[in-house]
């Protein structure tokens, strides 16, 4: 008899659930809906209240409903019998966090605290902690805090401790309000089970937790402020369950929202990232994968913790149990391209694309394609998000040079492209300058099934082979092999991630090879992308973040 | 009995005839003729050949039908009596030259040499001569030449001698086969006429000639190339005619070309942006005209010879007998605008522009002109078309720092608009750090009525009053005044331009003035476009020149 699981990724703007074959991971149903208030950043739901800038907030609803909607679409879509789907797994956005009741209930649903911003879910891309991540930076730093560099040297404004932190500054009546403060991936896995049981890849990637050393002590948080000082034991946990593990079973609620049956094995919230790596195959050293979409997140595993300045974590047993996982990220990759899409291309363009019937993305990668490298004459700097690895400065904007009245709509695009492939290739040294070796690439996410420009730009800046993984789901079939594991051997799934990946994930045949004539010229490009890098986002040239403390005071 | 001038404008793409009336500058008619041929800059249209970059070319014969259609027209369309007008002038773009034989034929009509694009006019932006320029300026500096700080201590691309010096280098024989190397200025005024008298604005602005010291000597020109030891005595002329002059009288030819009677006075040739200035009724020092286009040209008056570092230079009686003229500009003002316009604007815009009757350039001023001072976070480097003044170098390209995922297309308008009004001030600042004064600017060109937004924040950022001409063909009533003084007080005209300025040139009433709260916050923006400024334009980081190394590379 086949045995199936299901993997839930929680999304940015939607929920998915695919349902997998557990002997083989063929992909049998899927299903995606779309969160009713989606990314909140203009007003809130219940006051009609504008949002402050950088504001990005999330209805908890929306992710019951992915569980009601989505998990039984495809039980129908499928014909399987519930009994035959013999795990759960979810996946998350991250840092993505809420306060609750001491009962998982979200301080938002509540009457008292609905028409507070703070009492709402805060979204990973949520980015108004910047001046609570700087004094945790810098408090750490004086205080010598010796996880610091576990984390590239400086923790970002999307993570645990610099949004909790917010809400105790902005709004204290919240912060005292809410009992628990928690991912919404450990959330949501809370409401499957009836148990709070926290995760190892968000405690250790966001929340600044290490197996070997925990949290950091409370007379940090106590120097970031005395109401903080308890933080940890008051309103989180210091019970951390490793990835892989079985979180707990369907509770009868959970059972009626999703059509599966009460018991079915439930695994331990992971990250829609993290979770794609044995989905792309990778569970040893020297193959990063890279989860291309609105942003890249590259991820590569390691024998031994090295401190790699700019990258965003390492973690043990993070990714995959028994070795380290570290983590970098680019965040604008996919969104640079649509913001572009959506502002900056002609009427000519579309119409040419409507005449020929593609779309404008595929028109301008074939415009951009028959440019020699170095044709465009452009640099960009793939900063209109921030830059996210090796800098971890959100203040950093985007920027490009060599523009001239010649200059077509394609070109300007080609150098997005390739300013985030020189990106990672700056992400790339600086894993194997320290010590982690990356030999080979597996992308997965959204954008190298839709551009081959894209992928051959990357094989030809970067100097590796890159391999795809087979799946367009790397999330939500990474979450179902850990459904598998939580079931484990006896029920049916695999007692090992190692073991489900090797039975449930592939690659497509397609291989980018760098193109040896592109390379010498791509070194030059990057040695120029690399000495603005460098000017701009080092301090030698502040500009871009003054220009945001003019443009802050222009609005205010 | 009423007396009329006519001025004649030869712009970038067509020719103006403008009828005046001598006594108070009454524009009674114009007509505008667009040159068949235009800009020259894909394919030779003889041959089809495909031009090498950079280049731009004209045919003299589009020249011809100016004065064959549109002095007609005028006259057709004023009904005024041909024996009523008493002058003509002319102004043309400058440095615009051309090979031709020692009775006027211009090379390029021959059989023998129309397939060679050598024997073609060079336009004003053929830029195809920086090897040639760049020559010119080490060279002058290893022997000392005292001319070249006149001219801010760099010739231009565009410039005289670049462009023969190109002919020499790319084409000896069509250098050898032209008797006469001359500005088209002074060519359309020898076939009106027939009497070739070069004049002292060309001569002066962009042939290295001063009327105290005449051209550079023949042995700096024998340093550049021992064939072009005696340019100046073999192709050229030292007998320059200061403007105001009469250059002759129609000829019985050129009266049946335009209908106008045979001996009607006819004007030294003028420079579009030159002549304009008495036409801005500017004829003493401290008030500088911006004539604002595609470019910007900034001349000023002064009693002593200055040397500015990056001006285009100083010329006695270069713009107004008895005054130091001096020169500025900035390469692409309005072209910027058009080329963002037609590449970087997307459809939405493009239909709310439609369906509010307005074109794109009026929506985006709207839109932009409700953003605050600072507001976008934008700084642009204005150099889609390189930098004339004060950095001399067409190698230089465009730069825009600080977008993010939510800037606008207005935003980035807004950013380039702002960018030009800095280079303004640089010019500015450059002008009186070097003790010529500029306390008030007059406007005139075409961008001044179209665009209030880009008036108030040029006020804005220099910190001066702009006042606007009352004319919108300032290059065309500036002709028709020389035209009125080569006449002379005695058939009814002026016997100096400062006279004919008093009678026929006026400012509208709308003055822009700066507005205190904004420039604290322009002074801001502007200390960071210095910094952008000096940091690409003057040697620290030469990415824009490498990069259009590898581009000229990736196309070849």
């Amino acid at each position: 008899m086949r045995k199936y699981a299901i993997g839930v990724d929680f999304g940015t703007e939607s929920g998915r659930a695919l349902l997998v074959d557990v002997s083989d991971g063929r992909e049998v149903a899927t299903h995606v809906h779309p969160y009713a208030d989606a990314v909140i950043d203009a007003l809130l739901p219940t006051s009609g209240e504008k949002l402050p800038p950088d504001f990005a907030l999330q209805n908890p609803t929306d992710y019951i409903a992915v569980f009601k909607t989505a998990v039984p679409a495809v039980l129908a879509k499928s014909d399987v019998d519930p009994a035959d789907v013999i795990g759960v797994g979810i996946d998350f956005t991250a840092c993505t966090m809420m306060p609750a009741l001491a009962d998982g209930t979200p301080l938002c649903t509540l009457d008292e605290w609905k028409d507070n911003p703070h009492a709402w879910v805060k979204l990973w891309k949520h980015h108004a902690a910047q001046p609570e991540a700087d004094r945790i930076n810098q408090t750490a730093e004086e205080m010598g805090e010796s996880w610091l560099s576990r984390y590239g040297g400086k923790i970002s404004s999307e993570w645990f401790f610099s949004k909790a932190l917010q809400i105790l500054d902005e709004a204290p009546q919240v912060y005292a309000a809410a009992d628990r403060l928690l991912e919404a991936a450990d959330w949501v896995v809370w409401q499957l089970t009836g148990e709070e049981k926290r995760n190892s890849c968000t405690a250790g990637y966001k929340a600044i937790w290490s197996k070997r050393e925990g949290y950091p002590g409370e007379a940090f948080f106590a120097a970031l402020d005395p109401r903080f000082e308890h933080v940890v034991d008051q309103k989180m946990s210091r019970d951390i369950y490793p990835i892989g593990e079985k979180a707990g079973e369907l509770t009868e609620e959970a059972a009626a929202w999703t059509g599966l049956q009460p018991g079915t094995a439930v695994a331990v919230a992971n990250v829609d990232a993290h979770v794609s790596v044995p989905a792309a195959t990778v569970t040893e050293p020297g193959r990063m994968v890279i989860i291309m979409g609105t942003s890249n997140c590259h991820m590569v595993l390691g024998e031994e913790e090295k401190r790699v300045p700019g990258m965003c974590g390492v973690v043990e047993d993070g990714i995959i149990p028994g070795l380290f996982g570290f983590e970098a990220g680019q965040s604008c990759v996919g969104d640079h391209f649509a913001w572009f899409v959506e502002n900056c291309v002609p009427c000519t363009c579309k119409e040419e694309a409507e005449s020929r019937g593609v779309n404008l993305h595929q028109l301008l990668e074939e415009k951009a394609a028959q440019l020699a490298v170095g044709e465009s004459g452009l640099v960009a700097l793939d900063w209109w998000n921030g830059n996210r690895s090796t800098l971890v400065d959100v203040d950093l904007t985007g920027l490009l040079v060599g523009a001239t009245l010649a200059t077509r709509p394609e070109e300007i695009y080609r150098a997005l492209i390739e300013a985030t492939a020189y990106g990672t290739r700056v992400i790339i040294e600086a894993f194997e300058d320290n010590g982690v070796a990356v030999d080979e690439i597996v992308a997965t996410g959204g954008l190298p099934g839709r551009n081959k420009l894209l992928m051959q730009i990357y094989a030809d800046v970067t100097g590796r082979e890159i391999k795809v993984a087979d799946t367009d789901q790397a999330g939500a079939l990474g979450s179902a092999m850990f459904g598998a594991v939580a079931a484990g051997a006896g029920r049916g799934g695999y007692d090992s991630i190692t073991e489900a990946a090797q039975h449930m994930a592939r690659l497509k045949d397609i291989v980018y090879t760098p193109i040896a004539e592109h390379q010498p010229v791509y070194d030059r490009l990057y040695a120029e992308y690399v000495t603005l890098y460098d000017y701009f986002g080092r301090g030698e040239n502040d500009v871009m973040k003054r220009l945001k403390v003019l443009k802050a005071r222009a609005r205010s």
